[in-house]
């Protein structure tokens, strides 16, 4: 069978040999004659799979060891109040609002801090980045917020902004949910970076956070212990029984991405290539048809969700159709933004693209 | 292939036709070609599975109309700060501590409102019930928290308390987590009910809530939207991204639930009395044994969670090794209260405890 080729923006597509892997592996994981949902989170066997699943995420992105790896959940939304719960300090944060995501972030920060917005693309209706050098970052804010990829609107950071040279000691966190693992990361810049496993890693229901230790153990009092990231740490975010399925695919995942080559690249500097190569064709395509147009700039467009209008929005409907035909599925657009998307992810291959390219064209002309 | 017997407390054995399902269905669930995965939680495919989910949950539990059933993330751990955030509005809650999951709800509690302990068994180390007509409950109090099951300590409440009988108008919250499903629930006592999956629905990450309706909309200020009641329950469980696949194998767990006969009974009323079967085999070995002891008073003995003693505890290790080699899985009991635990969850057949209880007279034999 050849599977389709699924272009929702989360939960998304996953490589089809970590689906056949868990297929093959689920009513007798290794010879221990337990499926990995049957294990208890404290035995040897589940164990195993944590500390890989650990390792391997930490070796794959580089993480140097003062950062905590912790495996949670409630995805991104849930950390929106839990970063402030954790971090503020009850003081003050700044957020660069760059979309619908990095929005949300501020609106739930404000329950648990003084929220400042130093940035926002809103006038250019999110389709570009407002450059560093003009945020207005306070002195004494506890943390400065970024969403470095912007699922709704398509917007990625291509590098990440350096807090130290714009004057500010505050840690930089990054929403870095669709896009986690798709490039690497620069710590360097980084104090905490979260995202859910469902775009790039995994299943839904289980969030990676990434924290720099020296940021730990400052929780406000109200925070749920299940949602302090000190208790999670400590406890090898097993202080409350984490979820051991989803934990066990986004293992396999990375797995698959350390098995990545592209020419004298592995891991994620392969995978990077990979997702250049597809938004690269994807985009040439769009900015060259007399029908489709993106409207993000081109120096802040995400390789990884690409929003795209019809000229004529009467044939969005005829558009959908023709391509559920094909095997190109769920490209409808966020309602928000409407039109098209086609979210292109670290599990779609090539092969997916050049086949919506050729659909895109083929379109196209049908209706010249 | 014989499978093992899995007496996990938790995450617990699933039954072998769901697992069977799950691996079939892995690469494309009923012709989608997507992995349930994979699916956008707002598309149609997914949005069926839930939609049966819950409702197949009702029927199941027989949960009136005026509850709300929600799939959260966390567990119950989580739900111990949830809880109070949701429902206590800042005032003060009763508990009965009877065993360590109890305890740890009321400390957790402590958080968000004035906790009183109206009762608790800890003279007796855990090992028999507090009668409802000696517990000190408040006027004032917004709710009354327990615990109906303790997995560890394995005393179970057989009749839920009537408050109003105790001249008491709060809510009773229970925490059924690791017996619901088990057997029925009287829900005209009770308020609130929260269980994670991870014991007897299905795999962990993945929390059940039963909520009656008067008592949603009163979240404190600092709730995080994730966990506000209401607002998961106006959107259908999907205000964050649920955790889907987890859902989904609840979803196939419930279908097998509604599949159970015994006699006339069907669903949870068979499972009752398949439950009941199981713990009397169970219960009777140790009873009529030399060598094996359980503590707990006869009317409050656990039917999910068999906590049990060597009366010589130099052979603790010659027992679990003897009962790996018989493929009977994970009996050691918690580090809090030593010795060996069987938990016989609804997925655990018969014919596990009756090779367990065949174990148990073979080891004693060679023993004695």
């Amino acid at each position: 069978m050849i599977r389709p080729f699924n272009f929702s923006a989360g939960p998304a597509n996953l490589p089809e040999e970590v689906l056949r892997q868990a297929a093959a592996e689920m009513l007798d994981w290794h010879g221990s004659g337990m499926s990995v949902m049957e294990m208890s989170h404290r035995g040897k066997e589940f164990i195993s799979i944590y500390e890989h699943a650990e390792a391997d995420f930490r070796e794959l992105m580089a993480i140097p060891e003062h950062f905590k790896i912790l495996f949670m959940q409630g995805g991104g939304l849930a950390e929106n109040a839990i970063v402030p719960l954790n971090i503020s300090r009850g003081g003050s944060a700044d957020f660069v609002v760059t979309g619908s995501w990095s929005d949300k972030s501020q609106k739930e920060a404000r329950k648990y801090c003084d929220v400042q917005i130093a940035a926002t693309n809103e006038s250019s209706a999110h389709t570009s980045l407002p450059p560093p050098a003009t945020w207005q970052l306070r002195r004494d804010a506890s943390y400065v917020h970024v969403c470095t990829n912007e699922t709704i609107h398509g917007v990625e950071f291509q590098e990440l902004p350096d807090l130290k040279a714009l004057g500010s000691d505050a840690p930089l966190v990054i929403d870095f949910s669709s896009h986690v693992a798709s490039r690497p990361v620069d710590w360097s810049k980084v104090g905490l970076a979260f995202g859910g496993a469902q775009k790039n890693l995994g299943p839904a229901g289980v969030t990676l956070v990434v924290v720099r230790e020296d940021l730990l153990g400052h929780a406000l009092a109200v925070c749920p212990s299940a949602f302090n990231y000190k208790t999670v740490a400590d406890n090898d975010s097993m202080y409350n029984t984490p979820p051991t399925y989803a934990i066990y695919i986004a293992g396999l995942t990375f797995q698959w991405l350390k098995r990545q080559k592209e020419g004298e690249a592995t891991g994620i500097a392969a995978m990077e290539k990979h997702n250049l190569a597809k938004a690269e064709l994807l985009y040439d395509a769009i900015d060259h048809s007399g029908l489709y147009i993106n409207k993000v700039s081109k120096d802040c467009r995400s390789r990884m969700n690409v929003p795209f209008l019809l000229r004529d929005e009467s044939r969005n409907e005829d558009f959908l159709a023709g391509a559920k035909a094909r095997g190109l599925l769920q490209l409808k657009g966020h309602k928000s933004v409407g039109g098209m998307r086609a979210s292109i992810y670290n599990a779609m291959p090539l092969a997916g693209v050049e086949a919506l390219v050729s659909y895109l064209q083929e379109f196209e002309q049908k209706h010249a």
